[in-house]
Protein backbone atom coordinates (compact mmCIF):
# COMPACT_ATOMS: atom_id res chain seq x y z
CA UNK A 1 0.00 0.00 0.00
CA UNK A 2 3.16 2.57 0.03
CA UNK A 3 4.49 4.51 2.65
CA UNK A 4 2.05 5.59 5.56
CA UNK A 5 2.47 9.59 6.82
CA UNK A 6 2.57 10.62 10.49
CA UNK A 7 0.41 12.93 10.67
CA UNK A 8 -3.07 12.22 9.42
CA UNK A 9 -3.71 12.46 5.29
CA UNK A 10 -6.36 15.13 5.96
CA UNK A 11 -4.40 17.31 7.44
CA UNK A 12 -2.03 16.77 4.73
CA UNK A 13 -4.59 17.32 1.77
CA UNK A 14 -5.32 20.77 3.63
CA UNK A 15 -1.73 22.03 3.61
CA UNK A 16 -1.63 22.81 -0.15
CA UNK A 17 -4.60 24.55 0.06
CA UNK A 18 -3.25 26.71 3.26
CA UNK A 19 -0.02 26.98 1.02
CA UNK A 20 -2.49 28.64 -2.37
CA UNK A 21 -4.96 31.33 -0.09
CA UNK A 22 -1.39 32.46 1.40
CA UNK A 23 0.31 33.04 -1.89
CA UNK A 24 -2.69 34.78 -2.72
CA UNK A 25 -3.02 37.04 0.41
CA UNK A 26 0.46 37.86 -0.38
CA UNK A 27 -0.30 38.85 -4.05
CA UNK A 28 -2.71 41.18 -2.21
CA UNK A 29 0.01 42.61 -0.18
CA UNK A 30 -1.86 41.71 2.84
CA UNK A 31 0.92 41.39 5.28
CA UNK A 32 -1.11 39.75 8.33
CA UNK A 33 -4.33 37.69 9.09
CA UNK A 34 -6.29 36.59 11.80
CA UNK A 35 -7.01 32.86 12.03
CA UNK A 36 -11.06 34.27 11.67
CA UNK A 37 -10.33 35.92 8.49
CA UNK A 38 -8.45 33.10 7.68
CA UNK A 39 -11.11 30.65 8.21
CA UNK A 40 -13.38 32.57 6.45
CA UNK A 41 -11.54 32.81 3.03
CA UNK A 42 -10.79 29.32 3.29
CA UNK A 43 -13.84 27.84 4.42
CA UNK A 44 -12.03 25.42 7.08
CA UNK A 45 -12.67 26.64 10.74
CA UNK A 46 -10.68 28.97 12.96
CA UNK A 47 -10.00 25.77 14.95
CA UNK A 48 -9.57 23.78 12.99
CA UNK A 49 -6.51 25.83 10.98
CA UNK A 50 -5.14 26.36 14.41
CA UNK A 51 -4.79 22.91 15.29
CA UNK A 52 -3.45 21.93 11.61
CA UNK A 53 -0.62 24.14 12.26
CA UNK A 54 -0.31 23.11 16.00
CA UNK A 55 1.08 19.79 13.94
CA UNK A 56 4.08 21.62 12.60
CA UNK A 57 5.11 24.32 15.19
CA UNK A 58 3.76 27.10 16.86
CA UNK A 59 2.81 29.83 14.21
CA UNK A 60 0.30 32.33 15.18
CA UNK A 61 0.99 35.07 17.54
CA UNK A 62 -2.15 35.98 20.04
CA UNK A 63 -3.66 38.91 19.18
CA UNK A 64 -1.74 39.64 15.77
CA UNK A 65 -2.85 36.81 14.51
CA UNK A 66 -0.79 35.17 11.01
CA UNK A 67 2.18 36.99 9.36
CA UNK A 68 1.15 36.15 5.78
CA UNK A 69 4.72 35.94 4.44
CA UNK A 70 6.07 34.11 7.16
CA UNK A 71 3.24 31.67 7.16
CA UNK A 72 3.78 30.92 3.89
CA UNK A 73 7.42 30.35 3.68
CA UNK A 74 6.95 27.85 6.53
CA UNK A 75 4.33 26.10 5.27
CA UNK A 76 6.45 26.04 1.99
CA UNK A 77 9.12 24.48 3.69
CA UNK A 78 6.97 21.76 5.39
CA UNK A 79 5.57 20.84 1.80
CA UNK A 80 8.96 20.25 1.17
CA UNK A 81 9.11 23.29 -1.24
CA UNK A 82 12.71 24.40 -0.40
CA UNK A 83 13.99 21.88 -2.50
CA UNK A 84 13.99 20.96 -6.05
CA UNK A 85 13.26 17.34 -7.42
CA UNK A 86 13.84 15.62 -10.82
CA UNK A 87 10.99 14.14 -12.60
CA UNK A 88 10.04 12.09 -15.19
CA UNK A 89 6.86 10.97 -16.97
CA UNK A 90 5.99 7.91 -18.72
CA UNK A 91 3.36 8.11 -21.00
CA UNK A 92 2.74 11.10 -23.31
CA UNK A 93 -0.57 10.73 -24.27
CA UNK A 94 -3.10 13.18 -23.27
CA UNK A 95 -2.63 13.47 -19.53
CA UNK A 96 1.22 13.57 -19.85
CA UNK A 97 1.27 16.06 -22.23
CA UNK A 98 -1.04 18.13 -19.82
CA UNK A 99 1.13 17.03 -16.83
CA UNK A 100 4.57 17.86 -19.08
CA UNK A 101 3.23 21.37 -20.16
CA UNK A 102 2.10 22.70 -16.53
CA UNK A 103 4.88 24.93 -16.22
CA UNK A 104 3.30 25.92 -12.26
CA UNK A 105 4.90 22.99 -11.39
CA UNK A 106 8.78 23.74 -12.69
CA UNK A 107 7.90 27.10 -10.49
CA UNK A 108 7.24 25.35 -7.62
CA UNK A 109 10.31 22.98 -7.89
CA UNK A 110 9.36 20.00 -9.64
CA UNK A 111 11.59 20.17 -12.98
CA UNK A 112 11.16 17.37 -15.96
CA UNK A 113 13.99 15.44 -17.06
CA UNK A 114 12.44 13.03 -18.61
CA UNK A 115 9.26 11.45 -20.76
CA UNK A 116 9.13 8.40 -22.39
CA UNK A 117 6.62 6.28 -24.39
CA UNK A 118 6.01 3.13 -26.17
CA UNK A 119 4.28 4.80 -29.12
CA UNK A 120 6.41 5.02 -32.07
CA UNK A 121 4.35 7.70 -33.34
CA UNK A 122 5.21 9.79 -30.16
CA UNK A 123 8.82 9.06 -29.48
CA UNK A 124 11.22 11.81 -30.77
CA UNK A 125 8.40 14.56 -30.79
CA UNK A 126 9.58 17.27 -28.34
CA UNK A 127 7.06 18.61 -25.07
CA UNK A 128 8.44 21.43 -23.99
CA UNK A 129 12.20 21.04 -24.32
CA UNK A 130 12.01 17.74 -23.47
CA UNK A 131 12.37 14.84 -26.71
CA UNK A 132 9.93 11.57 -25.61
CA UNK A 133 12.27 8.78 -25.64
CA UNK A 134 11.39 5.33 -26.11
CA UNK A 135 10.02 3.52 -22.52
CA UNK A 136 12.47 0.65 -23.38
CA UNK A 137 15.43 3.07 -22.30
CA UNK A 138 13.60 4.21 -18.96
CA UNK A 139 15.94 1.42 -16.81
CA UNK A 140 18.71 2.91 -18.16
CA UNK A 141 18.11 6.44 -18.02
CA UNK A 142 16.99 6.08 -14.31
CA UNK A 143 20.70 4.54 -13.93
CA UNK A 144 22.61 7.49 -15.48
CA UNK A 145 20.07 10.62 -13.75
CA UNK A 146 19.03 11.16 -10.23
CA UNK A 147 15.21 10.95 -10.26
CA UNK A 148 12.87 11.68 -7.34
CA UNK A 149 9.10 11.74 -8.62
CA UNK A 150 8.32 9.06 -10.93
CA UNK A 151 5.30 9.79 -12.94
CA UNK A 152 2.71 7.27 -14.45
CA UNK A 153 0.39 8.53 -17.19
CA UNK A 154 0.26 4.85 -19.18
CA UNK A 155 -3.28 2.71 -19.16
CA UNK A 156 -4.07 0.57 -16.32
CA UNK A 157 -2.81 -2.41 -17.99
CA UNK A 158 1.20 -1.13 -18.11
CA UNK A 159 1.31 0.72 -14.85
CA UNK A 160 1.98 -1.93 -12.37
CA UNK A 161 5.16 -2.94 -14.75
CA UNK A 162 6.41 0.82 -14.94
CA UNK A 163 5.96 1.11 -11.27
CA UNK A 164 8.30 -1.99 -10.91
CA UNK A 165 10.89 -0.38 -12.70
CA UNK A 166 10.99 3.46 -10.43
CA UNK A 167 11.24 0.81 -7.43
CA UNK A 168 13.71 -1.19 -9.24
CA UNK A 169 15.92 2.22 -9.51
CA UNK A 170 14.96 3.26 -6.04
CA UNK A 171 12.69 6.19 -6.49
CA UNK A 172 10.44 6.41 -3.76
CA UNK A 173 7.66 8.85 -5.03
CA UNK A 174 5.19 8.40 -7.73
CA UNK A 175 2.18 10.18 -9.10
CA UNK A 176 -0.20 7.67 -10.08
CA UNK A 177 -2.85 8.91 -13.19
CA UNK A 178 -3.22 5.42 -14.14
CA UNK A 179 -6.45 4.04 -12.45
CA UNK A 180 -5.30 1.20 -10.60
CA UNK A 181 -3.82 1.00 -7.19
CA UNK A 182 0.25 0.05 -7.52
CA UNK A 183 1.96 -2.44 -5.73
CA UNK A 184 4.98 -1.05 -3.90
CA UNK A 185 7.19 -1.48 -0.90
CA UNK A 186 6.27 0.84 2.07
CA UNK A 187 9.15 3.22 2.03
CA UNK A 188 7.76 3.69 -1.32
CA UNK A 189 5.01 6.97 -1.70
CA UNK A 190 2.24 6.85 -3.95
CA UNK A 191 0.10 10.27 -4.99
CA UNK A 192 -3.00 8.86 -7.16
CA UNK A 193 -5.22 11.18 -9.24
CA UNK A 194 -8.15 9.04 -10.06
CA UNK A 195 -10.10 10.95 -12.35
CA UNK A 196 -12.88 8.35 -12.70
CA UNK A 197 -13.38 8.00 -9.14
CA UNK A 198 -13.84 12.02 -8.81
CA UNK A 199 -16.20 12.02 -11.57
CA UNK A 200 -18.32 9.28 -9.70
CA UNK A 201 -17.89 10.98 -6.63
CA UNK A 202 -19.80 13.95 -9.22
CA UNK A 203 -22.75 11.89 -9.81
CA UNK A 204 -23.31 10.52 -6.62
CA UNK A 205 -23.51 13.57 -5.12
CA UNK A 206 -25.95 14.55 -8.27
CA UNK A 207 -28.13 11.52 -6.89
CA UNK A 208 -27.75 11.72 -3.38
CA UNK A 209 -30.67 13.47 -2.53
CA UNK A 210 -33.16 11.32 -4.62
CA UNK A 211 -31.54 8.51 -3.31
CA UNK A 212 -32.41 8.62 0.05
CA UNK A 213 -36.02 10.17 -0.61
CA UNK A 214 -36.41 6.61 -2.78
CA UNK A 215 -34.76 5.18 0.60
CA UNK A 216 -37.44 6.42 2.97
CA UNK A 217 -40.27 5.89 0.73
CA UNK A 218 -39.71 2.68 0.87
CA UNK B 1 -18.99 26.31 -0.93
CA UNK B 2 -21.46 24.35 -2.70
CA UNK B 3 -23.68 21.54 -1.95
CA UNK B 4 -22.83 19.51 1.38
CA UNK B 5 -23.06 15.62 1.33
CA UNK B 6 -25.44 13.84 3.58
CA UNK B 7 -23.38 10.36 4.08
CA UNK B 8 -19.45 11.85 4.54
CA UNK B 9 -17.10 12.55 2.18
CA UNK B 10 -14.42 10.19 3.60
CA UNK B 11 -17.52 7.49 2.72
CA UNK B 12 -18.33 8.83 -0.52
CA UNK B 13 -14.97 9.05 -1.92
CA UNK B 14 -14.27 5.37 -1.36
CA UNK B 15 -17.78 4.19 -2.91
CA UNK B 16 -15.78 4.46 -6.39
CA UNK B 17 -13.10 2.23 -5.38
CA UNK B 18 -15.39 -0.48 -4.66
CA UNK B 19 -17.26 -0.24 -7.23
CA UNK B 20 -13.74 -0.64 -9.49
CA UNK B 21 -12.27 -3.54 -6.86
CA UNK B 22 -16.23 -5.21 -7.48
CA UNK B 23 -15.95 -4.46 -11.09
CA UNK B 24 -12.91 -6.33 -11.30
CA UNK B 25 -13.68 -9.19 -9.44
CA UNK B 26 -16.80 -9.58 -12.02
CA UNK B 27 -14.63 -9.80 -14.99
CA UNK B 28 -12.11 -12.25 -13.41
CA UNK B 29 -15.73 -14.46 -12.62
CA UNK B 30 -15.76 -13.93 -9.20
CA UNK B 31 -19.26 -14.84 -7.91
CA UNK B 32 -19.17 -13.74 -4.29
CA UNK B 33 -16.65 -12.22 -1.57
CA UNK B 34 -16.14 -12.35 2.42
CA UNK B 35 -16.12 -9.21 3.65
CA UNK B 36 -12.36 -10.26 4.86
CA UNK B 37 -11.00 -11.42 1.36
CA UNK B 38 -12.17 -7.91 0.12
CA UNK B 39 -11.30 -5.79 2.64
CA UNK B 40 -7.39 -7.60 1.82
CA UNK B 41 -7.63 -6.74 -1.49
CA UNK B 42 -9.16 -2.83 -1.25
CA UNK B 43 -7.08 -2.19 1.77
CA UNK B 44 -9.90 -1.74 4.30
CA UNK B 45 -10.59 -3.17 6.85
CA UNK B 46 -13.53 -5.55 6.67
CA UNK B 47 -15.66 -3.51 9.78
CA UNK B 48 -15.03 -0.25 7.82
CA UNK B 49 -16.65 -2.05 4.49
CA UNK B 50 -19.18 -2.72 6.58
CA UNK B 51 -20.02 0.48 7.87
CA UNK B 52 -19.58 1.92 4.50
CA UNK B 53 -21.98 -0.18 2.96
CA UNK B 54 -24.34 -0.08 5.96
CA UNK B 55 -25.06 3.73 5.23
CA UNK B 56 -26.84 2.53 2.25
CA UNK B 57 -28.73 -0.73 3.14
CA UNK B 58 -27.80 -4.57 3.85
CA UNK B 59 -25.85 -5.58 1.07
CA UNK B 60 -24.09 -9.03 3.04
CA UNK B 61 -25.73 -12.15 3.85
CA UNK B 62 -24.20 -13.70 6.80
CA UNK B 63 -21.75 -16.51 6.57
CA UNK B 64 -21.71 -16.07 2.32
CA UNK B 65 -20.39 -12.61 1.86
CA UNK B 66 -21.35 -10.49 -1.22
CA UNK B 67 -22.74 -11.60 -4.12
CA UNK B 68 -19.98 -9.49 -6.89
CA UNK B 69 -22.68 -8.72 -9.25
CA UNK B 70 -25.68 -7.76 -6.76
CA UNK B 71 -22.78 -5.55 -4.84
CA UNK B 72 -21.00 -4.03 -8.00
CA UNK B 73 -24.97 -3.23 -9.29
CA UNK B 74 -26.06 -1.48 -6.91
CA UNK B 75 -23.44 0.34 -5.86
CA UNK B 76 -23.53 1.51 -9.53
CA UNK B 77 -26.68 2.77 -9.13
CA UNK B 78 -25.58 4.31 -5.02
CA UNK B 79 -22.75 6.19 -7.76
CA UNK B 80 -26.22 7.15 -9.87
CA UNK B 81 -24.44 5.16 -13.05
CA UNK B 82 -28.17 3.87 -13.60
CA UNK B 83 -28.60 7.22 -15.62
CA UNK B 84 -27.18 9.14 -18.02
CA UNK B 85 -25.42 12.46 -18.10
CA UNK B 86 -24.99 15.12 -20.31
CA UNK B 87 -21.59 17.07 -19.99
CA UNK B 88 -19.90 19.85 -21.43
CA UNK B 89 -16.06 21.10 -21.42
CA UNK B 90 -14.99 24.42 -21.41
CA UNK B 91 -11.02 25.08 -22.12
CA UNK B 92 -9.83 22.58 -24.53
CA UNK B 93 -5.94 22.96 -23.69
CA UNK B 94 -4.15 19.48 -22.18
CA UNK B 95 -6.58 19.04 -19.89
CA UNK B 96 -9.68 19.55 -21.53
CA UNK B 97 -8.48 17.49 -24.06
CA UNK B 98 -7.47 14.88 -21.73
CA UNK B 99 -11.01 14.51 -20.21
CA UNK B 100 -13.01 14.57 -24.00
CA UNK B 101 -10.75 11.59 -25.50
CA UNK B 102 -10.89 9.53 -22.11
CA UNK B 103 -13.79 7.40 -23.69
CA UNK B 104 -14.42 5.35 -20.30
CA UNK B 105 -16.44 8.19 -19.23
CA UNK B 106 -18.70 7.84 -22.23
CA UNK B 107 -19.13 4.21 -21.26
CA UNK B 108 -19.93 4.96 -17.62
CA UNK B 109 -22.83 6.79 -18.86
CA UNK B 110 -21.07 10.81 -19.12
CA UNK B 111 -21.80 12.04 -22.80
CA UNK B 112 -19.62 14.75 -23.50
CA UNK B 113 -22.25 16.93 -25.73
CA UNK B 114 -20.11 20.11 -25.67
CA UNK B 115 -16.45 21.43 -25.99
CA UNK B 116 -16.13 25.22 -25.71
CA UNK B 117 -12.81 27.65 -25.86
CA UNK B 118 -11.62 31.27 -26.56
CA UNK B 119 -8.72 30.28 -28.86
CA UNK B 120 -9.28 31.20 -32.24
CA UNK B 121 -6.65 28.51 -33.44
CA UNK B 122 -8.72 25.83 -31.53
CA UNK B 123 -12.26 26.47 -32.28
CA UNK B 124 -13.46 24.67 -35.62
CA UNK B 125 -10.93 21.50 -34.82
CA UNK B 126 -12.57 18.26 -34.09
CA UNK B 127 -12.16 16.61 -30.85
CA UNK B 128 -13.47 12.66 -31.42
CA UNK B 129 -16.60 14.11 -33.05
CA UNK B 130 -17.07 17.15 -31.35
CA UNK B 131 -16.40 20.34 -32.82
CA UNK B 132 -14.72 22.67 -30.33
CA UNK B 133 -17.00 26.05 -29.85
CA UNK B 134 -16.58 29.43 -28.92
CA UNK B 135 -16.83 29.77 -25.90
CA UNK B 136 -19.10 32.68 -26.11
CA UNK B 137 -21.67 30.73 -27.51
CA UNK B 138 -21.56 28.56 -24.51
CA UNK B 139 -24.29 30.09 -22.92
CA UNK B 140 -26.53 30.25 -25.74
CA UNK B 141 -25.78 26.50 -26.30
CA UNK B 142 -26.80 25.73 -23.03
CA UNK B 143 -30.18 27.35 -23.20
CA UNK B 144 -31.02 24.95 -25.98
CA UNK B 145 -29.35 22.08 -24.91
CA UNK B 146 -29.67 19.77 -22.02
CA UNK B 147 -26.35 19.44 -19.60
CA UNK B 148 -25.68 17.96 -16.53
CA UNK B 149 -22.13 18.09 -15.73
CA UNK B 150 -20.22 21.03 -16.83
CA UNK B 151 -16.50 20.86 -16.79
CA UNK B 152 -14.38 23.47 -16.07
CA UNK B 153 -10.67 23.11 -17.56
CA UNK B 154 -9.40 26.99 -18.30
CA UNK B 155 -6.92 29.16 -16.61
CA UNK B 156 -7.70 30.12 -13.13
CA UNK B 157 -8.42 33.45 -13.90
CA UNK B 158 -11.22 32.27 -16.14
CA UNK B 159 -12.59 29.78 -14.09
CA UNK B 160 -15.06 31.80 -12.18
CA UNK B 161 -16.80 33.39 -15.13
CA UNK B 162 -17.52 30.23 -16.56
CA UNK B 163 -18.49 28.90 -13.64
CA UNK B 164 -21.30 32.27 -13.16
CA UNK B 165 -22.25 31.27 -16.72
CA UNK B 166 -22.75 27.14 -15.62
CA UNK B 167 -25.16 28.45 -12.56
CA UNK B 168 -26.97 30.86 -14.62
CA UNK B 169 -27.94 27.99 -17.38
CA UNK B 170 -29.01 25.86 -14.32
CA UNK B 171 -26.24 23.71 -14.18
CA UNK B 172 -26.11 21.76 -11.02
CA UNK B 173 -22.92 20.04 -11.05
CA UNK B 174 -19.72 21.38 -12.04
CA UNK B 175 -16.05 19.24 -12.10
CA UNK B 176 -13.43 21.97 -11.90
CA UNK B 177 -9.55 21.34 -12.54
CA UNK B 178 -8.89 24.87 -12.72
CA UNK B 179 -6.58 25.54 -9.68
CA UNK B 180 -8.65 28.01 -7.48
CA UNK B 181 -11.87 27.23 -5.76
CA UNK B 182 -15.54 28.41 -7.13
CA UNK B 183 -18.04 30.77 -5.72
CA UNK B 184 -21.28 28.78 -5.97
CA UNK B 185 -24.74 28.82 -4.70
CA UNK B 186 -25.44 25.90 -1.92
CA UNK B 187 -27.30 23.81 -4.16
CA UNK B 188 -24.37 23.47 -6.97
CA UNK B 189 -22.11 20.53 -6.45
CA UNK B 190 -18.44 20.94 -7.49
CA UNK B 191 -15.74 18.53 -7.47
CA UNK B 192 -12.09 19.84 -7.61
CA UNK B 193 -9.56 18.19 -9.10
CA UNK B 194 -6.34 20.14 -8.08
CA UNK B 195 -2.82 18.64 -9.36
CA UNK B 196 -0.92 20.96 -7.81
CA UNK B 197 -2.22 20.45 -4.13
CA UNK B 198 -1.83 16.34 -5.29
CA UNK B 199 1.48 16.86 -6.12
CA UNK B 200 2.60 18.93 -3.47
CA UNK B 201 0.82 16.20 -0.82
CA UNK B 202 3.29 14.03 -2.29
CA UNK B 203 6.09 16.10 -1.57
CA UNK B 204 5.55 16.76 1.71
CA UNK B 205 5.06 13.08 2.53
CA UNK B 206 8.55 12.68 0.48
CA UNK B 207 10.21 15.17 3.27
CA UNK B 208 8.07 14.13 6.19
CA UNK B 209 10.35 11.76 7.95
CA UNK B 210 12.91 14.61 7.59
CA UNK B 211 10.87 17.53 8.74
CA UNK B 212 10.22 15.44 12.43
CA UNK B 213 13.42 14.53 12.72
CA UNK B 214 14.95 18.47 12.54
CA UNK B 215 12.12 19.13 15.02
CA UNK B 216 13.26 16.79 17.47
CA UNK B 217 16.88 17.74 16.94
CA UNK B 218 15.72 21.45 17.52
Amino acid sequence: MGKKTMISMAVVRRLPKYYRYLGELLRNDVERISSKELSERIGFTASQIRQDLNNFGDFGQQGYGYNVRALYEEIGKILGLNKNYNTVIVGAGNIGQAVANYTNFERLGFHLVGIFDRNPKLIGISIRDKVIQDVDNLEEFLKNNHVDIGIICVPKEQAQKIADIFVKCGIKAIWNFAPTDLNVPDDVIVENVHLSESLLTLSYRLNEAELFKEKIGR
